[in-house]
């Protein structure tokens, strides 16, 4: 009844077993997450804005000590994981950023006018903050999907309390890191009930479950995705949710680009398949290669170096995958293995004829994690564009293009943008920026709901509900929507955007 | 095997029976709709606006023929039915100016930026059409809410095919309505298969349950609603469904204004309860008044009239609704029956103390639809907003305050805004205006997702899904993200807004 966290480059237990959190446990949490909550979603964002801050000043603080717990529990290594860390602070400053600038609130004021059909009253609308949000961390970002990560942040940022289920891959990160953000919220005079974080599957489901809780966020498998999805959409109030699940994240390789930088593209191919032991949901699975150019691509893979995978179920589920992909197609290249690995896991690829690959859509696009790569050779790239539409929806899909593959290229575009949410050109798919502009999210089953992100400014609005106000005195309203608009934010006034 | 209309006042068929839409049929036009989505999904938007002014153009054109039918099979009368169509037209006229507008596209582009942790590359989103569109239309609003009502216009608005299953209260007026829907869009040039209507329940159920179908919308009743939010939440790929279910639109009358105008609050509290035989969403079922107050609004409700409601079975579950209420509640009025009403309903009042109701607000707060309402008779206004937050969610809550009330009225809204998508100050909440800053939606059980709406602007983002280009070259980009902005529509450029 404990969890227990091991490092994967000996396979040790690392510090003590953690208690799994309690139904009662889990059930006095979200009742304080609830009332929490009723504080929170009236503080104003300035002030949440300067407990986001904080909180990524104390984990900045922090990264010292964050960073070695993480090392010893999940092996990606102290630069990877301080960039992580201050990856991870950063996303909280851009929603600080985001509260400050206003207009993910979309105020819309809309005067009365009694001459039209129907006659309007007069109208003002905004996003106000849902209520308390589950968050399901991820095994594979210790920092940027977990405790602290992106759901955590923009959910805190929304107005809504959080209660985070620690993933078991991790606990030692995982109760380190909340006690940082746990301290950094109280400093802020954020209310008690917050932030609350809790270990073990039942309690997840629990969590998921509660009624206090209003939407759940999720990164991980597909499998457990679809599990929480089913439990939140069949609760007797259903509730959205949020999961980021598998990607293959197709790359078209056209012919002018293979012929211009064939070695190049060789070399970029294999350090995004191999980058953090190909343990991203952006990792680049699915591969569409000239014939020509598959000779390249395995001699890369080939000189790539393997690692320690995080935890000894995924190193298997690898093996597994590995295993069944060598089945059905050709393994033509493998990295060396990596010494001091207990969990280790070997980079390899994949070939498969495009005719043998179109003839079996489904089985040659289930996701294998990991550093595993399968590339689809093909002669005619009509006949790749022709396949584009059946493949399986992704968070990413990728181009390599020279000029003259521009009236391709553009094709492909038209076709991509339909299957994924972040369509590449000339770069590889690993690296997901926080931004304004990001999109990270896209059809299933690389999420449970296309409409949303969850990395950038916008992954804000999964915890915001509209709210209107008809004909209520100035006085009565939300800052936001008064008519002197004190705090300058942008509002759309009739119809109109602007800072009025 | 089909489906028949009948006419309210009198009980009689009307027009022939219509068959219902084989299996077969359905799928074969859930296969037109992807193709005709593939084409209109990338439509212009001007060219898609000027589609939908031309088919508000042609219900204006066609208001006689379509009220007439309509009045035949709803009793709605021709003054509603006409003004109705006139409400459908203007909203595809507001959508045809969103897209004119074009910010509900929410452009963003971000440059690169080397020197951030993580780094950014050049990202430029905007949200893009999510493919066809299931809409199951309402009984109640023949036009609004029905073939083509908001959720047809606001689907083809954003690009997205629509097939509409045909609510079985007004078939004639669906295939009517259908007939001029699909023509004015052949007339603008809108591909084949954009549009087409589904007869019976088993087509709806396979209709959400097919694979090319990526969304659905729905107004009508909880038990519904939920089914088919079920089944699209149990597909292999989940798809949004949009349910507009249940409301009681709680009315909260606070002491002073009571003192200060109860005959006036009274009158209007009857009007709204029994405005098209109080068959509204909207419908004002439960009210919260000083104990004094009661006999007022008792008289209004004697005073009023009743009328035939739009089934035989809506009206047998009136029946059987207020029987209900009858075994627990004190019925202190009903209004006169109309004339010549085949399937006809009186308006009624009931009445149950404070300290009755909050021993079992759920058995009180059952939605009965029609011209019914609930008087919750108070001494104690502490005591109403120490109870709101325990009422189930709504489209509206609305507050009759005097100038004197304006304290408890602010406690009242910081409690209706959590439980209803529209609060409204001193009017009622029957009559839905289609504008910018319409909210119509709420907590469940008002609603299956509470971050959107079906009515106003915004509804239209419940059919679109962020799409990000990373670092194409500006001429493979949709016109929305090239870097002149060449329709100059609003844009956030780096993080600010404005129109470049």
């Amino acid at each position: 009844m404990s969890i227990q966290g091991f490092n994967p480059r000996t396979g040790a237990a690392v510090g003590e077993p953690i208690p799994k959190t309690t139904a009662a446990e889990v059930a006095a949490l979200c009742t304080r997450a609830q009332a929490a909550f009723a504080v929170w979603s009236v503080t104003s964002r300035e002030a949440r804005a300067l407990a986001l801050d904080k909180v990524a000043a104390a984990l900045d603080a922090a990264t010292g000590e964050l960073a070695a717990i993480a090392d010893s529990e999940t092996a990606l290594g102290l630069p990877r994981l301080n960039g992580e860390i201050k990856r991870t602070s950063n996303q909280l400053r851009l929603f600080a950023g985001v509260l400050r600038e206003g207009s993910y609130v979309e105020a819309t004021l809309d005067s009365a006018d009694a001459s039209i059909v129907p006659p309007r009253p007069e109208l003002r609308r905004m996003l106000q903050p849902l209520g308390p949000v589950a968050v399901f961390a991820a095994s594979n970002f210790p920092f940027a999907f977990s405790v602290a990560g992106g759901d955590t942040a923009s959910a805190l940022a929304a107005g809504c309390s959080v209660v985070v289920k620690a993933h078991q891959a991790h606990p030692q990160t995982s109760l380190a890191t909340a006690r940082v953000v746990a301290q950094a919220l109280a400093d802020a005079g954020a209310p008690d009930g917050i932030f609350a974080l809790v270990f073990g599957t039942d309690a997840g489901v629990q969590l998921i479950q509660n009624p206090a809780i209003k939407a759940g966020g999720f990164t991980g498998s597909t499998h457990g995705g679809r599990a929480l999805f089913d439990l939140a959409s069949a609760r007797p109030e259903p509730i959205p949710f949020y999961g980021e699940l598998g990607s293959i994240n197709p790359t078209v390789i056209l012919p002018g680009a293979a012929a211009e930088r064939g070695a190049e593209i060789a070399q970029g191919y294999a350090q995004s398949l191999t980058l953090g032991v190909g343990q991203f949901c952006t990792n680049p699975g699915l591969t569409f290669a000239p014939a020509p150019l598959v000779a390249a691509l395995a001699a890369a893979v080939d000189q790539s170096t393997g690692g320690a995978m995080l935890t000894a179920r995924m190193r298997d589920a690898y093996v597994a995958g590995t295993s069944t992909l060598a089945a059905s197609a050709e393994r033509v290249a493998e990295g060396a293995a990596a010494a001091d690995t207990a969990f280790g896991a070997t980079p390899q690829l994949f070939r498969v004829d495009f005719a043998k690959f179109a003839a079996d859509v489904e089985k040659y696009t289930e996701e294998c994690f990991g550093p595993a790569g399968l590339v689809v050779a093909y002669d005619d790239v009509e006949r790749v564009l022709d396949l584009l539409p059946r493949l399986p929806g992704s968070l990413t899909a990728s181009v390599q293009a020279a000029a003259s593959d521009a009236p391709i290229a553009a094709r492909a575009a038209d076709a991509l943008r339909r299957i994924a949410g972040r369509v590449v050109y000339n770069a590889w798919p690993t690296g997901v920026a926080v931004a304004w502009g990001m999109q990270h999210g896209g059809p299933w089953p690389s999420t449970t709901n296309p409409l949303h992100t969850s990395v950038g400014a916008t992954s804000i609005r999964r915890w915001l509900a509209p709210i209107a106000f008809q004909s209520w005195p100035d006085s009565l309203l939300p800052s936001e929507l008064q008519d002197a608009n004190p705090s300058r934010i942008p509002r759309r006034r009739d119809g109109v955007l602007g800072q009025h």
